[in-house]
């Protein structure tokens, strides 16, 4: 890190915010002493500063995070920085056309988990010589030797395979290290330096011991580490300046085209087409999905934007970790696959709140509703997992034109935002003039005085409940219909009106597990608002589905018009 | 698929349950059609039966799932059927000494997926030769060409780097085929056949043509399909038999010795110890863990029973899916992480439900109480996720006396269930013949009719509850609290007495998210069960965290035992 840092690194520190800046990312995030130990050797923070590590209130946490301005994304779970490092290598060589160059450090630990490989095999079909890996091979994992230990040669082969160069190199080499580090900037394809390392290398009682990891010395192990290191404290180096470089200015944005809808449609058809002139109304919108574009609809974002849609093929925790990276300078990625198959990237989403990431996910087929597919594509339990990362906003339209506005207010959205759509085409209840604010949600039936019990659905739902509540009105009950299209944030304050109004009698609709999701977040809601005397009929998916037609699967869960009537009169009886 | 069932697959079709047959796993589920026509070919199935294929109330699902009883695993979500058959694998070299092979086909799509290399790793790894994995490479994913295409070699050069024979053929030559698979049986390393096919070989209208990914032929097609072929329909064929053999009975379970504890201990640690009990006084129980078992505890049961301890490296997802294969072959697995990364396998722990697999799992360092390691390791979302698996089990001990017999009863659960255990050592606030059933809850506090207001912990926030119901004790306000260790089924019963015997006033603090955990729990359990006039405090985790020490970050969040005593208070107010 120290010929890394004084000799190959271009790198304002005054100006982390440049497009011309190298990017340093610590894949192994537990290095974070070695990370702040270069940005005090860079001169950008200073000795105090350095001690306040781990320590409440400091910007030097127990594993890097952007709250520091010198670190693009946070690390710690292990396997995350070298797709994301892909990513933004991506972003600067496809959309900036940048100088800039990715070091990743990866501890060879966790070149056990298989995203790793996910970010070397796209690295590779991409030809992206902008980035290098820096496997450090010490050997010695949390609790004992790694599974390659020190086989250099396999991790050469490895990589090699999944086609980038491999430098083996002694780690500890300096002119080595030096040779390798200029190589890979300038080599024609992806390059991993692999470096046999020593843990604890240069102090005789931590060399190559297990038992360390983690641990801190104390001040007499410190001295003698210190006096067997013989290095000088508290130096600063010169580090090597980026070129004066800047992006082309991108065009003016543009009001994004939207479609209108009056037929029948599927909101995941509705997302791609909303993401497709989204796209073509700005430049730094881009798109990646998961292989399943024609799925999704994403698509005709490709069609629109095709040097701006990037397929990751089946493998969404590098579609997470690219969007991530992509967002890391500049851009706002929407990422897309089947809603089931987001929870594959779950960690990935997870951390990405914490790295402060923008990013905008799609999941479609959501539910039983997809039919006969059956329940391994059928996203049960996305709203839960969406709901519950920081700061996260989850959308769910009913509707075509919904969707489009929906997904334009996602472009501004700070965070994580995901949209959930569904495969089924279904009927247009907006008109492509009414706005859907986030936190908003919609009256669709009812709203009189006479509304004598509240339904409050989202997305295929809300069309069960049309269907019920007309049934209802036909037969003299009327209810209140509210299309909770924000399921977080969520309109508490406007479903809790409704609530009382309708005597405290509710019905909630969800095409999910009855954990963590729409009928969750309304009680929940509900209830901190202090609405009290609920009287609550909770319809969701109960017993594990199986393939059918949609209507026939809807009923089986017992989430059809039928059984929101059936709730209704139950209520009321 | 012909070759293999009629000259290689021993498989005793009538007798699915013996551990003598062979495993057949389609990793590629969405090959279904072909999975069933086997079954079919076998005589297992008959036409009719065939012909219910993705109807509703069929057996043979979109995808396949455990419903048949030739199926051992649901397969669907790509990249998971070939860790799990390694894990299957695994039991039958090292557990069972079985004499049976698994083969897994494999899709090329799917190889995108870094889980697949995670499971061609642990396989080379452990030198599994008794797995085949047949690669099926068509060339075409579902919306077009894969990222390898043709490019056989390719592969064979990454699963040789993995650790793996290839026999590269052409997948259509029966010849070949026949000597491939005999190649495979017999190797001393495990093996992947790479067949080079051609998607919709023999029918002209289909060969090697995108836009037919999961579509139907019309009947016409069919007919002209059909003529092409010229394949005589509804044959059966000769299934090659199992050997006759056992596997060497268990020695009898004897009552698991578990420890009793009286001073300060952290639940992982007696998690640890109680696996580690466990698995001394029954031979069929595993443990497997991703290279934190010194953290985890995991490594007292490695102590115990080290031929049964599986270390699965950093790699969360085929710990699941090994956990999933152990279980097909009757093992009864523990798996442990830390809690945050068990969010790497969440679609390995949804398709587990689908597979109807008993796995147990166990997250440590859950909630900001770890402290200086900052979030990335902090789980604070896994109850919602483990909340919103299908029949799933969630329990979350606050000491070491109710974690041992949390744990042993996890051992005779159903589905997936899951344990989250504390960093810090925890008092001992039970004693070791306390009872915790699962669906229950403990009154740690009060329990009188002067009781004025109900506080819901579990875990960490127990220990902050108990610290200030005494302080309000002491100053003359008594409230009921309550140990919620049973997070899924809750004691929604118990805690709705409590709240209406105290005015229905609530708090509920948890170590998580706002979102989906403990406080959605009790809160949908409560208005589900009718319960109103509900005044409801939630105390949970609504900022990002940093790094601190425990109680600074306990209080920080605003779940400590002030934070409980102002909320009481506000409650009375």
């Amino acid at each position: 890190m120290a010929v890394l840092l004084a000799g190959h690194l271009r790198y304002d520190f005054e100006r982390p915010e440049s497009l011309a800046n190298d990017h340093l990312i610590f894949s192994k995030g537990h290095a974070s002493p070695l990370v702040y130990s270069m940005f005090r050797a860079a001169g950008a923070i200073d000795d105090a500063e350095l001690l306040t590590f781990r320590k409440f209130g400091s910007r030097l946490e127990g594993h890097p995070t952007p709250v520091l301005p010198w670190v693009d994304v946070a690390t710690g779970s292990l396997g995350q920085g070298l797709p994301i490092g892909v990513g933004v290598a991506l972003a600067g060589k496809r959309l900036l056309r940048a100088p800039f160059h990715v070091w990743v450090v990866v501890g060879d630990s966790e070149t056990a988990e298989g995203s790793v490989w996910e970010g070397f095999d796209l690295a590779g079909h991409e030809g992206l010589e902008n980035v290098t890996a820096i496997l450090d091979i010490n050997r010695l994992g949390q609790r004992g030797p790694t599974e390659l230990e020190w086989d250099t040669a396999a991790y050469a082969t490895r990589v090699k395979a999944f086609g980038w160069d491999a430098i083996v190199i002694d780690g500890h080499d300096l002119v080595q290290i030096d040779d390798a580090l200029d190589r890979a900037r300038g080599a024609a394809r992806p390059t991993a330096i692999v470096a046999r390392t020593v843990k604890g290398k240069g102090v005789s009682f931590l060399e190559d011991k297990p038992g360390w990891h983690g641990k801190a010395l104390d001040a007499e192990q410190a001295q003698q580490a210190l006096a067997e290191l013989g290095a000088e404290p508290s130096r600063t180096f010169d580090v090597p300046s980026p070129p004066a470089w800047r992006p082309a200015p991108l065009p003016s944005p543009k009001t994004p085209d939207l479609k209108r809808y009056a037929e029948p449609v599927a909101t995941r058809k509705a997302y791609g087409e909303a993401i497709a002139a989204l796209g073509a109304a700005r430049a730094d919108v881009v798109a990646l999905d998961a292989e399943v574009s024609n799925s999704t609809h994403a698509e005709d974002f490709k069609k629109t934007a095709p040097d701006r849609f990037f397929e990751m093929y089946i493998a969404e925790q590098r579609m997470v970790a690219v969007a991530v990276g992509m967002q890391v300078v500049g851009f706002v990625p929407f990422a897309s696959t089947f809603a089931a198959f987001l929870t594959r990237a779950h960690d990935f989403i997870r951390m990405a709140a914490i790295s402060r990431a923008d990013i905008r996910l799609s999941g479609s087929h959501a539910g039983v509703s997809i039919g006969e597919d059956g329940p391994s594509q059928m996203a049960l339990e996305d709203l839960a997992m969406m709901r519950a990362v920081h700061g996260s906003t989850v959308l769910y339209p009913c509707d075509a034109n919904q969707t489009a506005k929906l997904v334009v207010a996602m472009a501004e959205l700070r965070g994580i935002s995901y949209i959930r759509t569904t495969r089924a085409n279904t009927p247009v209840l907006y008109a492509p003039e009414d706005e859907f604010p986030i936190g908003g949600s919609r009256v669709v039936r009812g709203g009189g005085a006479d509304d004598r019990v509240t339904v409050v659905a989202a997305g295929i739902t809300v069309h069960e409940g049309v269907k019920a509540a007309d049934e209802l009105a036909g037969a003299g009950v009327n209810v209140r219909l509210i299309d909770a299209y924000s399921v977080k944030p969520l309109d508490a304050r406007g479903i809790a009106k409704a609530v009382r109004e309708t005597g405290g009698r509710l019905v909630v609709a969800e095409d999910h597990w009855p954990e963590g999701g729409l009928g969750d977040a309304v009680v929940s809601g509900l209830v901190s608002l202090g609405v009290t005397g609920i009287a609550l009929r909770h319809l969701a998916v109960r017993d594990m589905p199986s393939s059918g037609k949609p209507a026939e699967l809807i009923e089986a869960a017992g989430i059809a018009a039928r059984d929101i009537a059936a709730a209704v009169h139950a209520l009321l009886a």
